[in-house]
């Protein structure tokens, strides 16, 4: 890569992302690193799950990102460790790659809580695949139940959220909307009603990161739209057909989301590091790995303190303002300038509920409910997504979704697996090999 | 259903569904029967193939086209059978159903002719899930060269389309832009141009259905484009590793498109029915099937006499006004009238090469070629996609690939294996399913 310094970005989320934009035009070689060859655009994964939006809308091919900047360079690869030594990053397939500088944007994988059951039989919602298979999944649920009603008293259409956070609230909210509003009209001899949408949470109340006022507008809007919230209520198993809860009862089910959590990507536990909750990297004020100042972790997979004692959320505005804070003690070093600490600027959290129904929490203690939180949710996730055409498409969804109460990305998609497979791509691009790095 | 006659249609490609929207307002039900539970827009199937295109773009679903009519239903399943004497069709999983009309629309399988290892080892491009799995390895290939590029040694960029048909030309004319205008500009050091397409045909000459001059016309612009083409070629074996040819030379290749024909869907196979050339049910002047005279079978599945003693050919329009025309028949036969004899309006055919480059073929002999026949093809496409916003989007990203030389929609987008597989949707619904039906 020749007398530039290296620097190498794991993972191309938020994080990874704005790390290599900002350095994009500087005097280094930067190679991205994801085992996907697009990036995600994860606010907007449960509206394809509950096939509101196409996969392709929230997803941009990074090598698109970059075309015109020949010294960064783009590897669809599996990250397997970090030898501190050599300065190498090692992959699963390829061959090891030199690093002069190490930014760390892994990311997360779903955290199941070593609930028995839950990883093998729960749906996860952290990737556009996961997103693909649960719309997927979910729509075939109904059609099964179409063709074999008695499937309905099997618990086929009784669909379970596990988690009531953001993602959970948006993931309810949206499969009763895509239910109640969308499959009712499409399947003419099915009784739709008798599909019930279960949100559970372990906490006495929803949307914990929020105010008790959003909290008590989430769960007045999603009851209203048919949701049954059980809270207090923890997930002890999940089977083939049905879940079991803490008080004993069970209910019989065929499709549980997993919103419970995340945990740092498995990537974080084999380097040596000093790990937070959930296993995340804790870092030094300048984002650097302790004892590897060459070395940063941004985004999900880094453990922030907050300046307070509390440690920073998992959003993607902590990732994309670690992302360029990270890109700039990069560059400070290469130009022997004192690096500076981190501070992360509060722009505030949002989450939908349902059709002009939204929760949103600005910085100064500014708090909006309804529509006209709904509308600035879509105004800002459309600037936010990458890409003219994803924002032209996802507004077009949008906007058809809106005016006719249909969903037309509904369609049961399921490439085959693959005739033959030749290695090493095989395996490196295989089925199931998301599945892999869940924890 | 009732007293009325219940019309079964197996089958929502362009004659299933042009026969349920002739029936959707007449007193009859009907029951539309599909694998999918969309219907796939497969003139443009090479486009998602080659990245040019979303999958959903092509895709509609089903249902969404029948949600004012009460009396349409929908069955996502897959028929076995017909019990001629029961009148009832049988399905895979779901219980068996009665009809007093039986349109038989079920298209195609691809045929691989026997040739060894054609199954197992190559790509077909029949349905909207081989289309993807295509974009996938297709993109999957060049990440790996990219890493290892040592792979390029062994023919992992050889990308190889077998029969110079219509999908053929289409196919290889995509490839070759795709990797010389956009691939090129993706991968910042890997020498993209190292990539070859192969455009195998056995005949003398490329695009068979076409005039002389057409063909001469596809054949210098694909070479144009750097397609090599192999005519007098048969191809006697394929491998996980590469392609054999009737003249004992091999290619190395990860990648082998096989467009080299179709026959008429299994389903064909076990009527009883008399078969013509790739199986096709023989059918009656009315397109009823003989001995049979409440069956009708339509588009790509039959054997249609074009009048002079040869057969129609299997094309949409075929198709869809076969459609029109059993349905026609059946709402003749209720109302006690003469059933009157199919008759073909031959609207003309079209093929696209690459950018501004297009072969059209009208009746009365009129025959156009170059950027006027593409901008034809491109209208007509749009026209006869269904849906608005399927309309929007694909000129959305026509007029994107058109102008930015870029293409959006290249993602590697594998949802993975469902985790758990409970019967019996899992095996309706599972991964392989589409395999099963290839000839």
């Amino acid at each position: 890569m020749g007398a530039r310094p290296h620097v190498v970005i794991i993972g191309a989320g938020f994080g990874g992302l704005a790390a290599a934009k900002r350095l994009e035009r500087e005097a280094v070689d930067v190679t991205l690193l994801d085992r996907h060859n697009y990036h995600t655009f994860q606010p907007l994964l449960y509206q394809v799950a509950t096939a509101g939006l196409n996969a392709a809308d929230v997803g941009y091919a990074v090598r698109g990102l970059f075309r015109r900047q020949q010294r960064v360079f783009f590897r669809k690869a599996e990250v397997t460790g970090v030898d501190w030594e050599a300065r190498q990053v090692h992959l699963r397939y390829e061959p090891r790659l030199d690093f002069d500088y190490l930014i760390i944007a892994a990311g997360s994988v779903t955290n199941y809580f070593g609930v028995p059951g839950a990883a093998a039989f729960s749906f996860p919602l952290y990737g556009l695949e996961h997103a693909v298979r649960v719309r997927n999944h979910l729509l075939s649920l109904f059609e099964a139940a179409d063709a074999i009603p008695d499937l309905i008293d099997d618990g086929v259409l009784n669909l379970v959220v596990v988690g009531g956070g953001p993602t959970g609230v948006e993931v309810a909210g949206a499969m009763s909307e895509l239910v109640d509003k969308v499959l009712r009209q499409d399947f003419h001899d099915l009784d739709v009603m008798r599909s019930r949408v279960v949100l559970v949470e372990q906490a006495p109340y929803l949307l914990a990161p929020f105010s008790p006022r959003s909290r008590r507008y989430a769960h007045k809007i999603l009851e209203a739209h048919g949701v049954e919230i059980r809270l207090d209520t923890a997930v002890t198993a999940v089977t083939a057909d049905h879940v079991e809860f803490a008080d004993g009862t069970q209910l019989a089910t065929r499709l549980v989301v997993w919103a419970a959590g995340v945990r740092a990507a498995t990537l974080a536990d084999g380097l040596d590091a000093i790990q937070g909750r959930g296993g995340r990297i804790t870092v030094s004020p300048d984002l650097s790995v302790p004892g590897h100042p060459e070395a940063f972790a941004i985004g999900d997979v880094a453990d922030i303190d907050d300046g307070t004692g509390g440690r920073l959320p998992q959003l993607a505005q902590v990732a994309i303002q670690g992302g360029n804070h990270a890109a700039d003690q990069v560059l400070a070093t290469i130009a022997r300038i004192a690096r500076r600490p981190f501070h992360y600027v509060d722009k505030g959290t949002m989450a939908t509920i349902g059709r002009r129904a939204a929760v949103a929490e600005l910085p100064k203690g500014v708090e909006l409910t309804g529509g006209i939180a709904w509308f600035a949710w879509l105004g800002l996730h459309l600037v936010y997504l990458l890409g003219v055409r994803n924002r032209v498409s996802v507004f077009i969804n949008w906007a058809w979704n809106y005016f006719t109460w249909d969903r037309g990305p509904r369609l049961i998609l399921r490439p085959e697996t693959l005739p033959h497979t030749p290695h090493p791509i095989s395996d490196a691009a295989g089925p199931g090999d998301g599945a892999r790095r869940e924890a």
